[in-house]
């Protein structure tokens, strides 16, 4: 994975918030904010706390959806992912 | 609210994907997906079972992401909110 992705689990909101920031900080120009079925709402909610209340200037480029094979125990499923990507305008 | 929006809550998926797959059949060329908060994982859903399994020649136009300021018993809050427009093409 490229080292400007965020991969949103379930830790706190403001854990990913904080990476999210901590990239731009360390002068990337881009971040990739991705996640996978119910931790969607968290990468949500950390796009627009980054870029409402901790970084300005920085703009969603693209967000995308899609869906993802996942293997559990009970065979292949399917999972919607979100992508989304910030970036400094 | 426009009729060819459809709001995302707590009803079962295939309600959302029903309601979807309808307004296009009923000759609508667009179709709005809104949701807030923790519906935002079932409208990306409603998303990709729409399209991937009812709807062949309609895409994901444009997504986006919000924050929304709603009332609470504790006073008003945000809440984060997605738009999905699904276009005939």
């Amino acid at each position: 994975m490229d080292d400007n992705t965020v991969l949103i689990g379930t830790k706190p909101l403001m854990s990913y918030v904080l990476a999210v920031v901590t990239q731009f900080n360390n002068g990337k120009s881009e971040v990739v904010i991705k996640a996978r079925g119910k931790a969607i709402v968290r990468a949500v909610d950390t796009a627009e706390v980054s870029t409402r209340q901790f970084l300005s200037g920085v703009v969603k480029k693209n967000i995308s959806i899609s869906t993802d094979s996942v293997e559990t125990d009970e065979g292949p499923a399917n999972v919607s992912s979100i992508e989304i990507v910030l970036q400094k305008s």
